[in-house]
């Protein structure tokens, strides 16, 4: 398959090389690529540190700087960060205030940030990420992954750092924005990783991939392919029926492209979503729309609901400077 | 093909619905979705509209917004707006300072601004943006084509317009950025047309459409694949060859993905790119990656250089607040 790349191997390389170079006004990628961060760190506060496997970009790379992440350790394609990355990311932003590691909840980056934590000398807490409604919390022992929900919280965490939030108050927050976010994905077609000849799984013609994964894994089930509200109100339906307290009211409803559809799909989903959501008493009341937490080319798009309060839209609604999100 | 959307009759405005109410702060969608507009329009500033087919979003309908686009047009899929959008949307939004129409150069789109600005009562200028030079000028008689570079005027002319330049001043400027911007693509994969079972044209797996068009239509030639340093060099070399005086020093360089290709790959690209033409004396001083100016899921994207002096590079740094550009 035909990618823009100079190799495989170079990829990622390259592509972090461009990101830094383009945004040299927001951050600095330290000596062997271990780690991007905010190129005017304040370690007077509690520093945000998250990472993981490349190809979901702009997550996390691209969400370094004022009022979001600290640093972000970018792995391999598809493959975590080595504790190293991580330990060297937060001995060099981790103040007295110490360090927190926002972490997706896969085996493999739950192992290396666990290392990481045990070597850093630096305090530091770590907040795994686990909002994918599409695995059942049994079926193999990891629990939930940490997909598109991971962006809200770094936003949310990222300003109430920003604002002299300790690690308590973070962890707190955390788990708070973690009870109430819930997603889940949908896959028209798989990912092709670069290399590969073709896309990692096979899809008929009529069929899509409910509860599809950030790595091209396969999801819940395989069903029939239908339209837009029809697979807006299945995936609302299942979200809602995970949320402890859905009627709550209002919500900030997020439409995530995993990289192979166009924007103007994406805002049809979300009107659908939208519609979907406020035909269950839940009001839309902030919403973002775009490919932030992708799959390489994956054809698809995940909905995630967040339900907000006054705390968490005023976190949401504060400034944030990075090279993906800006307001 | 499968795609999200309900129909493809409905794709256009149930995207173009969900659009306007995700940034119901930002816009209001006009009756009959004739045209999208700022929610708080001023009159008192030259109005700037544009316009043209859907398909290449963000673009237009994603830069209204203050210190951009007063209003956009939007068509279907890769169809010009009708006179009567166009003319509606100019009444609506000019006062006495007037209208300046941002118009793509294709024979559609030219047509059908051409008659609104006839049958609008209010004053009215137009300016034609062509900065793809992968056309002979004499090829097909309508001369180059707009593609990415039309981000910028926009991006430029709405700081202008914001601080009060009036509509000669707009027209001037508008010649100044488009002498200075040059635009080039390449396509790995055609888009693939709503309701269509496939991509619009056929490249082989060792294939690349040097110079395509944004609506997926065949470029100057097919070239055998390469990779993208390669492609960066080429697309460089007929950019800078084409500007009048490209050893001027300092650019803006954007990488505008056209829908298809991953983010990581678009970054990698910018590298490559920055390097060839900071290797012919061009600095590189400021930088935009992203899908902005799309073909739907076209895989591929294109370069464009604009060459600044102080007045331009402060225009671009202005603030700008729309659904797809903000800073």
């Amino acid at each position: 398959m035909k990618k823009l790349m100079n190799s495989p191997e170079t990829l990622v390389a390259d592509g972090l090389d461009g990101l830094s170079a383009a945004h040299s006004n927001i951050v600095v990628m330290a000596p062997g690529r271990k780690y991007l961060r905010r190129r005017e760190p304040s370690r007077a506060k509690v520093a945000l540190i998250s990472g993981g496997g490349s190809g979901h970009e702009p997550l996390h790379v691209g969400f370094v700087g004022r009022g979001m992440l600290d640093a972000a350790c970018p792995g391999q394609i598809f493959s975590s960060p080595t504790p190293d990355q991580i330990v060297e990311a937060a001995q060099d932003l981790a103040g007295e205030a110490g360090a927190l590691f926002i972490v997706k909840n896969y085996a493999g980056d739950r192992m290396n940030f666990e290392m990481a934590a045990e070597i850093a000398t630096c305090r530091n807490e770590t907040l795994l990420v686990d909002d994918d409604v599409s695995e059942e919390e049994t079926s193999r022992g990891v629990g939930r992954r940490g997909v598109a929900g991971t962006m809200i919280v770094e936003k949310m965490l990222g300003a109430a750092a920003e604002a002299g939030a300790d690690l308590a108050t973070c962890l707190r927050l955390g788990a708070k924005v973690k009870l109430r976010t819930r997603s889940i994905g949908v896959a028209l077609s798989y990912c092709t990783l670069p290399g590969e000849s073709q896309r990692s799984f096979a899809l008929g013609p009529d069929e899509m991939e409910l509860g599809v994964g950030i790595h091209g894994e396969p999801g819940r089930r395989k069903v029939p392919f239908a339209n837009a509200d029809a697979i807006a109100e299945q995936l609302v339906d299942t979200i809602v029926g995970d949320l402890a307290n859905p009627k709550s009211g209002e919500a900030l409803l997020l439409i995530n492209g995993f990289g192979g559809s166009p924007l103007i799909e994406l805002y049809g989903m979300y009107n659908a979503a939208r519609r979907s959501l406020e035909g269950r008493g839940v009001r839309v009341v902030r919403s973002l729309v775009g490919n932030f937490v992708t799959s390489l080319d994956m054809v698809g798009c995940s909905i995630t609901v967040c339900l907000l309060d006054e705390e968490l839209a005023r976190l949401w609604d504060s400034p944030v400077h990075t090279a993906a999100l800006r307001w």
